[in-house]
């Protein structure tokens, strides 16, 4: 079977939604918050780790495996489920992203074909179109699919981004049509920057394709841009169906998930807590902390106090600050396992205080801890 | 209390002994294999990993751990079982062997008051004494602590060997003398080259000292100086008393295993299987395997085929050749897992073979295997 989404409760308030996503890996709650695991591997972590955080799907990405190993390698091994020995639901992105931000020397051509663009890893020349993504993807196994879409730069024209989508809503159309896997969803995404009836555009024409679920996609994730990405969500949800479930790809600071949530977002994923560990960096709920920072030499008490992960259980901060001060990968280790667990014990949190209609009150209270002492 | 050693067997055909090991973190069977945790972690692992592949005694780095983070952070952390979240036994080295291989520029200055050299760290002038190390080794708290020896070069000659391990004999009692960790053992170190006489005189000088233990240091450990190994073992075991433990420092390769047992050793360690599985090699039955080769790329078996281990249990070759090949962590620690748990695997079913006397069928059986097929 494919997914099914079953929306449990809309807040009146706001746009915040609870949810179940039923898979052929078991049933998990949104609003969720989707580890990533580029290559087939959320880095430096085993699944039985992302169990234990909490991790319902996990997301892989469709250009790397693509490059390597290569999707008939995976079908030839079971699948990414066996493969990468995930009993967990799987999404794979369909490489559109990454096309455009890891192509080498960022060159591409984009034709109504495809995208044709150099290996980011061998410059050998590539192109990838809508049907090859959705072919790949159903090599791969997973258990959503995403269209392949152009992910136009921020500073696209509302007449570029126009175009763009037009195309993007023509690929989505020629992906589903070849799209035959009949265990994995797949989903339509929504461009259009930050204008408004750009967004509206595509959501509708999208939606009336009828795909099994919807993805927000063209935010920009940097500091600057964080109005037009709350913005773009707010001009694409109003026209999505409530019962289907929604996904903003690739958005995971723990603020924009909450403003994500308001807007009716169940979905988010962010290679952001496995990146911040790696350079010792960890959340916790007065913000980000700093491992490096010598002020941890002696600190007994461990990255953050009250968190229930592994990390935090076991090891003290002056440990962990060893450990990525003399560069042992095991640091970076914990501190993902933290970082995950702490984005998936948000989205818990978030969900009971829909439960009890008190997510804004939640929501205040969350930022204005997070952001009083913040370090970063 | 320190640790209790009772010989249980020794072989009547062989010098290969099998004993018990009690300490304050556990009773545990020799032979045995110790993984190397340099700097207060084995690389890549957490120690429920290192547990399941059935480690016992963890070893720890003197020289790394006095330098970063330093002794009175561990001490302060509540000594190294706590810091690291160990709670097996603790053996750490003396930090000689280290000063003699990392300093700076291998420039060194060994002096009757102990060596001066510059951190391999930032060139920072340096002083290891004896007294030096063990009092770093107390703070450590580790359960093993070994004497400050002088590890002198393979091409070292006779004469200044013999200079050299008396030298190593007054730094012993020296270190003896301030050794105060009533929850320690301190063990002497046997040195002397490939020379018989420097063996004998070497152990029973150590011996007249009266440690806990007795290692024997000093052995190269690459290929052209094999025999010299074997000789130096076979060389210092006669002048050993049977109720003490014994342990061949630095020596890790299945095959120097099997022929120290032969010649009466009880302990051993390497960062073998950590070092050589991040390079993406791993020990089989067979000889070593290398999973960059691309032979691997599609290969649904185990890592090794009928072997108990996490990787193997759960991954093929195919997909932990694919970590190794990206550069993802995951693979490393995938065969970390598998090499640690093949030494200790080895040393199970060495022990089983004493208990059986057939030792030299099973040492004759496994070489027989691992040396047909090598491909190192």
């Amino acid at each position: 079977m494919k997914i099914e989404y079953t929306l449990i409760k809309e807040e009146k308030e706001t746009g915040a939604r609870l949810g179940k996503i039923k898979t052929n890996y078991g049933t998990y709650d949104t609003p969720m918050f989707m580890p990533v695991g580029t290559r087939g591997t959320v880095k430096s972590l085993s699944p039985e780790e992302l169990k234990e955080a909490g991790s319902g799907i996990v997301l892989a990405n469709t250009y790397h495996l693509w490059l390597r190993p290569g999707e008939d390698i995976v079908a030839h091994c079971g699948g990414l489920h066996k493969f990468m020995n995930y009993d967990g639901p799987i999404l794979t992105d369909s490489g559109g992203y990454q096309v455009f931000s890891l192509a080498k020397n960022k060159k591409k051509d984009i034709t109504e074909e495809g995208v044709h663009f150099k290996s980011h890893i061998d410059g050998k020349k590539l192109l990838l179109t809508p049907e090859k993504s959705i072919e790949i993807q159903n090599k791969l196994d997973s258990d959503i699919a995403m269209s392949f879409d152009e992910c136009p730069p921020a500073s696209a024209t509302h007449e570029y981004l126009k175009n763009s989508l037009e195309r993007t809503i023509r690929w989505a159309e020629r992906g589903k049509k070849v799209h035959n896997n009949p265990n994995q969803a797949l989903f339509g995404i929504v461009q259009g920057g930050p204008y408004e009836d750009l967004r509206r555009y595509s959501a509708e024409e999208t939606v009336k394709l009828d795909f099994d679920g919807y993805s927000i996609g063209g935010v920009a994730n940097d500091d600057e841009s964080k109005e037009d990405m709350y913005k773009a969500i707010e001009y694409s949800t109003p026209y999505l169906p409530k019962d289907k479930v929604r996904y903003l790809m690739g958005v995971g600071e723990p603020v924009d998930i909450l403003e994500g949530v308001e807007r009716g977002v169940d979905i988010f994923d962010c290679v952001l807590p496995t990146r911040i560990a790696r350079h010792g960096q960890a959340f916790t709920r007065n913000g980000k902390i700093n491992l490096n920072n010598a002020k941890f030499k002696e600190d007994l008490k461990p990255v953050e106090e009250g968190c229930d992960c592994y990390c935090c259980k076991n090891y003290s901060r002056a440990y962990v600050r060893h450990l990525i001060t003399v560069g042992e990968t095991f640091g970076g280790r914990l501190l993902s396992i933290h970082n995950i667990r702490f984005l998936i014990r948000l989205t818990e949190e978030i969900r009971e205080s829909i439960k009890e209609d008190r997510f804004l009150d939640y929501k205040k209270d969350f930022m204005e801890n997070y952001q009083k002492s913040k370090q970063l």
